[in-house]
Parts: C-alpha cells; sequence; structure tokens
C-alpha cells in the first residue's frame, strides 16, 4: 500500500571516531525512504534538493522503486548541508556547520497522484509543513510525524496544531518528557495523547524504544553491536522500517505494531553498522530476516511457571 | 537446591517524594533472601546485625523459611543503618547517614551446615568477604557476585582476585564501564570476562538488563511503571529471583538463564512499586506469573517474515 514520505534531504559531512564522510546523502526523508522501500514498492517522496544533488543519487532513490516525482530540484541553491562530529560516546554530537540552503524554501506540493497516500510519514520538519501537508491529503488511514526538542522550544502552539492530526507520534524520550512537562514516561503518553495522537513511539537510542497505545506497551532493545559505525539517521531508518512494514501489511493492530517496531529496530541496527546510509543501501532479505531473528533471540523467553 | 546468601542486613531510612520510611528492614542480603525464598526452600542466609534488630523480622525471615542459623546478632552495637533521599526523578540519591555498625565487624564463618550450598550469592559487599566465603565452601555449582564502584575505585585487586573465583557477576552499566575501561558494553563484557566470570548481568536501572554469556546475549527490559515508589533494594531483589530461579531449576543453560533474567525482572518490578521491602514481603504465585506474563507481553512478537 502507498506510503507518502516527507522530510529533508541532505548532503552530511559526519565524522566519527571511525572515519569521516563528506558530503554523503543524507537527510530525513532519504533514510525513512530508502528504509521503507525494502517492505513496499509504493514509497512516494516529497522533498527538496539543490542544483549540486548528484545524479548518481537521484538514480539510486530510483532504484529502490521510489517515486520521486515530488522531488523539486532547485535550480539557485544548494543542497541542504549537515556537518556533524560525534564524541567517542557516540552518545553526543556537535553540530559544526547547518546550511539549510534549498531546504529554507520547501513548501511542498503534494502532487495530485500522491493525495490518495494511505500511509504518511511526516520527517522532523517544521511543524506547520507537516500539517499543510496532511491537509492537502483525501483521508489518510495511518499519519506519523516525528518532532524534535527544536519545535517543542519554538513552535509548540502549530505542533499541537498539527498533533491533533496525526495518528501516532514518533519522539525521543527526553522530548516526551518535555512536550509532557512529565518525568515519567507512561504519564508523559497519556499527557501526549489527550493532545491528539493515539498512539507514541518513544526512542531511547541506544536502550531501545518503547510503543504506547492506549491498549498496549511494548518494549523492543536496540541491538546490541560491538560497533557502531556512525549513529546518524537511525531514528529516521527506524521510522521508515515501522511506516514501511505497515504499509506492506496495511494493518494496525496490536500484534502488528509490534512487529513493525521491530522491524523498524531491525532495520536501524542495520543502519549504524555503516556510514551515513550505506548500511540499508543494498540489503537482501535474507540479511533483514537474520536481522530479525538475532532480536528474536534477543528478547524471547520460554513460559515456564514458578 | 540450596541457595547461600551474604550480604548486610540493615535498617534503612527512606525518602523518596511519595512519603518516607524510618528504620525499616533493608540491606543486600535481606531482599536478595527474600526474593529468593519464593523459588526454593532452602534459602540460607549469612548477615550480621545488631541488637537493636527487631525480632518481628526475624520472625519474618523464619516465615519466608530462610534458614537464618548463619545470623549474627552482635550484642554491642546496632544494625546497619543508612538514610537515603531520593531526587524527582528517581533515578538519584543522596546518602545523608551510612552508619556500618555492625556490620564494620562482619567477617562471615560459613556454618559447617551450609557449606555444600550448590549455588551461591554474594551480595554487594568488600570482595576479600567475598573471597573468604568462597574459600570456606565445598565446590558450589555456581557462585555470582555483586559489586559497585566504590570496590572497584578502592579494592581493584581484591576485585580482581575474588573475580577469578566466580561464574557470574552482576554490575550495572557505568560500573562495567569503569571496570573495563571500555564505553561499549559488550567490548567492556569481554574485558571482564578475561578476569574470571563467565557469565554478567549488566543492569541499566529504568532501562533493564542484559544478560551476555560467552554464546548468548539476552536483552530484558525494566517493567514501566507509573509510579515507581522506592528504587531501594531494586538492584538486589533482581539478583535473588535470578538466582531463586536457578537455584529451584539447578538448570545453568542457555535457555533457563533467559527465564532467570526474567523472574529477577519480575520481583524487582513488584519490589519497586512500594516501600523497602513490602512490594515482596507477601507475594502470592498468582501475583508473579500475572507480572511474568505481563513481561511476555512486553517483549514477544510473532514471526512473519519480509
Amino acid at each position: 500500500m502507498s506510503l507518502l514520505v516527507i522530510g529533508s534531504l541532505a548532503l552530511d559531512t559526519i565524522e566519527t571516531p571511525f572515519g569521516k564522510a563528506e558530503y554523503t546523502l543524507g537527510g530525513s526523508a532519504t533514510f525513512i525512504s530508502t528504509a521503507s522501500s525494502y517492505f513496499t514498492d509504493e514509497v512516494r517522496l516529497v522533498g527538496i534538493v539543490g542544483s549540486d544533488f548528484p545524479a548518481a543519487e537521484i538514480d539510486f532513490l530510483k532504484s529502490k522503486k521510489i517515486d520521486i516525482s515530488g522531488l523539486e530540484i532547485s535550480k539557485t541553491k544548494k543542497t541542504f548541508h549537515w556537518h556533524g562530529v560525534y564524541h567517542t560516546d557516540m552518545n553526543q554530537r556537535d553540530s559544526i556547520t547547518t546550511e539549510l540552503n534549498a531546504f529554507e524554501d520547501f513548501d511542498p506540493v503534494i502532487p495530485e497522484k500522491f493525495r490518495n497516500s494511505e500511509f504518511v510519514c511526516l520527517g522532523n520538519v517544521n511543524p506547520e509543513i507537516q500539517k499543510k501537508v496532511i491537509l492537502q491529503l483525501d483521508k489518510p488511514k495511518f499519519v506519523m510525524i516525528d518532532t524534535m526538542n527544536f519545535w517543542i522550544e519554538g513552535k509548540l502552539p502549530q505542533l499541537k496544531e498539527t498533533m491533533k492530526l496525526v495518528d501516532m507520534m514518533v519522539i525521543n524520550d527526553s522530548e516526551a518528557r518535555m512536550l509532557a512537562e512529565e518525568d515519567n514516561l507512561l504519564k508523559a503518553a497519556k499527557k501526549i495523547f489527550a493532545m491528539g495522537p493515539k498512539m507514541l513511539i518513544i526512542k531511547k537510542g541506544e536502550h531501545g524504544a518503547l510503543l504506547i497505545t492506549k491498549e498496549l506497551i511494548f518494549s523492543v532493545p536496540a541491538f546490541p553491536l560491538e560497533t557502531v559505525f556512525d549513529p546518524t539517521g537511525a531514528g529516521d531508518t527506524f521510522a521508515g522500517g515501522f511506516m514501511g512494514w505497515l504499509a506492506k501489511t496495511k494493518d494496525i493492530t496490536p500484534a502488528n505494531l509490534k512487529l513493525a517496531i521491530v522491524y523498524g529496530s531491525v532495520m536501524a541496527s542495520l543502519a549504524v553498522e555503516k556510514f551515513s546510509l550505506d548500511g540499508i543501501r543494498d540489503l537482501s532479505r535474507g540479511k533483514i530476516m537474520k536481522r530479525f531473528d538475532e532480536f528474536r533471540n534477543l528478547t524471547h523467553f520460554e513460559t515456564v511457571s514458578l
């Protein structure tokens, strides 16, 4: 089933303790759409890049059967560029440069043929843009938004307006606490439900993620890895795997939401094993299922009574 | 099967945002032995208390069928007393008072009839004492030690001597990193294996725990609770549930180690719902199994292939 993906496309320069990549493909929409492309052939991308965006990367997106008819190419500006340097423990990073460039003008007009999209994944952008996108659509079945502290601090009223229109929100633990003004994550989830979303994914970085709905709490760990090469895009890859699985199965029952968050975690764990997008550029079904099985072994136990 | 428990018995004064309890039963050996008593009737306790230790609490331990022949009662000193105040977020606490009292003289002589104990749980005490205990035993089947930053910083050579004699170590994540001088937990585990233990439990507080052996990595979340009343003793209760299950089943295969860590997490989650020991003073088999089932729902997913 169709999945509409909105967000940034970027050329990132990334430094981690393991190396450096310059002007490498990044951005939330890139990670989301690439990750979800392993689950459905109906990924529809809306974004903006600059005149410097490599033709080879356009071809890459096409090779993933991502429909890029909604990709605007600015003639006058360059592609969004971010330069980040990770600390030794990889949980912290410094932003050296953030040049919005063409992304500054991002005001997406959803192509007519995308307006019937059934699943919608709105990457972490200005909540006013997220809202404008939703209002262009014909009754989507399931809308998820990502957000961040920057919008919670700077655009809270606008974010709250957007939240009224969505089914699910993905947010990290410190941001959930900030948005709800509540330390306990379950209580925070209840407060966020009162703002609109019926479901919540709380990302906890190296500690995994929680899926919370009104009927369900489900916990998935991050996959323990000896070497995390580059955490850039892990959260977006997670969202892409999650939404890809939902779009593939067209099923938002609790049991299937659990599977979706596992597939999201599988994709994120594969992404961080290599630099930038490299971990998910060319995956086989077998490699994804091997990691899925590893997640099951990591979390499942027999039932033997006391 | 028999489980020998060594550690502190204390009278604690605890303040959390939810209330205050004064001179309430605490100490690592108390939590470990009480938690494990739900799994085996052969819990053997070795510890020391003062002349002020309430007779009613002696009766409580006996009511749990804990063999207290190894409990020394000092005639001249009071019971170990700790006064702690938790911060609003409960992940931090200040120690107001730590009066060792009788515990200062703790130099356990293992009663003759306890020396054949098959499972041994050495609570977080001076590693020299842990070693002296182990050397008094007749070839135990499985020895686990707990430790903390205080001993890693102050008694590292002694701790390393003790580690050569144990099967498993339980340690929190920051302490594992400190002991191994390594940020990545899997790499840290390998370094700790080289020091002696063949198995490791890394506790991550509100993020659960990892079981790591040379063949296995298993992740269990902490049970999400809206209200954590009092985290005191959670780690010891976890260790008690873990060792209690092993002693009950006499089985240290990977599948059963997974079950043990789940039962440990079940007991810890029940402990923190009330003040000090109250959460595990009087549990039914049904209440334990209900939480076990909730853990399964929290972590298990179907297997549906991509």
